[in-house]
């Protein structure tokens, strides 16, 4: 595939910032994990940079940003690819900033710390832990291996949003550094207010160079898992857990029989098929609390403590995280590849009757996955359910009669931050690529309010970048 | 006065315990904050014990409870007496029993610590704090002079329930060690559901002789007082503020105009006399934040920020949080001796409603003064408004106006559990008391539901214990 971009002149200009142009490797490195969606998987399988950039300062950034701005070369940031709708995948080609390699823990102080964008939420932890029995607040369940700067652009919560909210909430993000994206790079620090410019914009807005992020306590984690036999009870308890206010909690989640079973391969020595599962992560202090709650449940059956495991028990086992998020579908996917997934969000206060209600009218169609979660001060729940696909029509229809009976849906079968999203612009986040990146050069395809201003969200249809329409086109 | 305890015998018993009978002393040991509430103070004045016994060891609180009972002396016990409601005040007389000097810290680890009940919240703090940064989760506004012991029998949450809730919540304790009060008095230790059998009892029904509470981060707080020129428009920003789940806050009070400035003396400099103030404790890397959101709200005005102090200006200033929670009423106080309190539930979801529509019910005679919590997984407030004293009479009629109005009342102006509390039957506690004081000797007349089975709660009338009877008839 020929490219339309002067990468000779690109190289030339990168001095001696490391780079990699060879296809194979270039292909691997425009990916991510949009293969979870059928949908993405057929539209974006193709979709290649063309030169992977690898700076580890922010000065080497600005000069990429440069070199690259005055070619007239897109450029796509990169963490480490975990995401999963393509926010890091080069739709018009050109470079792919990779970031990994810019990936320092600069400062630990009490309750912050600073990092370089591509540093690992887990290697960040294990630095803050061992300085000060601290750690990170919030993470996606590829703590192991996605980038801070990357969780920041294109993540939204996870494991601890049931203590501290998602990560655009007021208080979870301190200060970020930003590159913008002209003939001579600037650099911009946001702080309050201003973090939403940059926050989940898939880098289509500025370049993160530095962030600056709360941490919590580093508490002795325990894994719980608890058995109900009907999935309103397991819903229910798992509501009225996260409202105890004085329970240390950091992951609180609900996976429907028989997924438990099915799906989690290591740990189903512990989980009748049966079981509908309530996944928690408590500090060890906080356990017998936590069961001494749960037995004022009727039905409420303990199934895995991981403090009380043998080590021969314990062998081989994941943390309970990587049964819960997107590690759900992925473990479901490994299983059975014909499986895909939604992203809902059940309104507080009504959430606990709406997921019975919709899970009882897809039946066997839907798997429950619920992760609890606190949303603008209360507790309530997200959704991943798993599905199990036929058609992209199907699929369209099942998600237009979640939002009919009240639960919106986050698109995870579009690669466009709107229809991802909201779907309506984001005015701040326009505004601020208008500022920061007047030439449309990051991240092409990505924000549709710059692609196409009159774009109507409400036409049922699926916003389709031209770059991706060229290539289908030939 | 003469005592119907042979308490010549008692000391013989004591052997090297520390105790103290000169009555001057003993009437000072016996007494608590009471006069807060016009009411208590003409009921309690008189009340004192027959002798001071002050264990610094559990093996000494054994030794004490056996020759009490032995002898048929009532044990009222207490911690430094900063209760508001005479809890612990001895109505029958007797042993009033001195836990102040039974206060060592035993351990500390992360997530939690371990101490004895007369360690004043302040100390705990300062050695957790040197230890590991960590620090209690929840203290009243007498931090500096309250034991955990007496916060635990007699206390409900306070500074940190924004973030934790109260201290009955799952979680907030996690486990207590209580002697008995028998022929030989045995230790139990409590956790999980049976928790619930001694927190806020009073003391009625064991005497606690270690706790192990939970620990969160310490951070550095800022003081922050943001004003409004309506109670509304601070209300509501309190409220929503409490609802940015990502921030770190710690106290989180509204007082209404003109009291800040009115009572704050200290502080008057900030505080304009018509701001209605909304006083914060803040994380210091959430402070930008914080402010960043103030200013989506109309007319918020920052009044003072403690980080940006001269030294001149914050010389004498106390901590934010000795102006709120029951320091709010005691400042008051010390201005206008006529002022006196009621405590109110504003319950979620219509807190900020319900507080207009009751202040402006009342106008003057009240002025506001809000507590934002976390209460049952949300946000609402607890309120502990100001009230030109006029009588008793008038007094009730307020507090049967705000429960028409769907506000509850934990009334302060009663010395009893039930009538300070849910106004019914504790059930456990009682059957616990059953179970660990068959003789009825710890801390007589604060348990209705001992003293008189068939009380009736709903006839309106103040339950008066026969021995304040016996003092009042003379």
């Amino acid at each position: 595939m020929s490219t339309k971009y002067d990468i000779a002149a690109l190289k030339a200009r990168l001095g001696s910032i490391k780079s990699e142009d060879n296809p194979a490797l270039v292909k691997q490195k425009s990916r991510d994990f949009f293969w979870y969606s059928p949908t993405l998987k057929r539209q974006l399988d193709q979709v290649t940079g063309d030169i992977i950039v690898s700076p580890t300062s922010e000065a080497e950034v600005l000069q990429v940003l440069a070199a690259a701005h005055a070619l007239g070369i897109p450029v796509t940031p990169r963490g480490t690819g975990t995401g999963n709708y393509g926010q890091a995948m080069p739709l018009s080609g050109g470079v792919v900033l990779d970031l990994s390699g810019f990936n320092k823990v600069k400062a630990i102080e009490p309750g912050r710390y600073v990092a370089e964008p591509g540093a690992i939420l887990s290697d960040i932890d294990k630095q803050t832990r061992a300085h000060s029995r601290q750690e990170i607040r919030l993470h996606p369940s590829t703590y192991h291996t996605a980038s801070v700067g990357g969780f920041i652009a294109g993540g939204s919560g996870g494991v601890g949003s049931i203590k501290w909210g998602g990560l655009r909430d007021w208080g979870n993000i301190i200060r970020l550094r930003v590159a913008t994206m002209e003939a001579q790079p600037r650099i911009l620090e946001l702080q309050g207010e201003d973090l939403h410019k940059v926050s989940h914009a898939y880098g289509t807005n500025g370049i993160i160079t530095e962030v600056e992020m709360p941490l919590g306590p580093a508490y002795n984690w325990v894994d719980v898992i608890i058995g109900f036999d009907s999935l309103r009870g397991a819903t229910e308890f798992a509501n009225s857990l996260g409202e105890q206010d004085g329970l240390a909690l950091k992951e609180l989640a609900v996976v429907a029989a028989p997924a438990p079973h099915d799906y989690f391969l290591r740990h189903r020595k512990f989980l009748p098929r049966d079981s509908h599962c309530v996944i928690v992560m408590v500090a060890d202090f906080a356990v017998e609390s936590t069961l001494a709650y749960a037995r004022r449940f009727r039905g409420a059956e303990l199934l895995m403590r991981s403090d009380k495991l043998t080590p021969e028990e314990a062998k081989g086992l994941p943390p309970s995280f990587e049964l819960a998020w997107n590690h759900t579908t992925l473990r479901a996917l490994r299983v059975d590849p014909s499986i895909t997934y939604l992203q809902v969000l059940y309104p507080f206060p009504n959430q606990v009757e709406l997921v019975e209600k919709i899970h009882q009218r897809f039946g066997d169609e839907l798997t429950c996955h619920l992760e609890f979660v606190r949303f603008d001060g209360k507790i309530t729940c997200f959704g991943l359910p798993l599905v199990r696909f036929t058609t992209e029509e199907r699929l369209e229809e099942i998600m237009a009669i979640h939002e009919e009976m009240g639960a919106p849906i986050f698109n995870p079968h579009r690669y466009t931050l709107e229809e991802g999203g909201m779907k309506q612009t984001d005015e701040i986040q326009l505004a601020f690529k208008r500022e920061a990146d007047p030439q449309g050069l990051l991240n092409p395809g990505k924000m549709i309010a710059w692609e196409d201003p009159e774009y109507d969200y409400r036409a049922g249809k699926t916003f389709l970048f031209r770059s991706l329409g060229e290539a289908a086109g030939g």
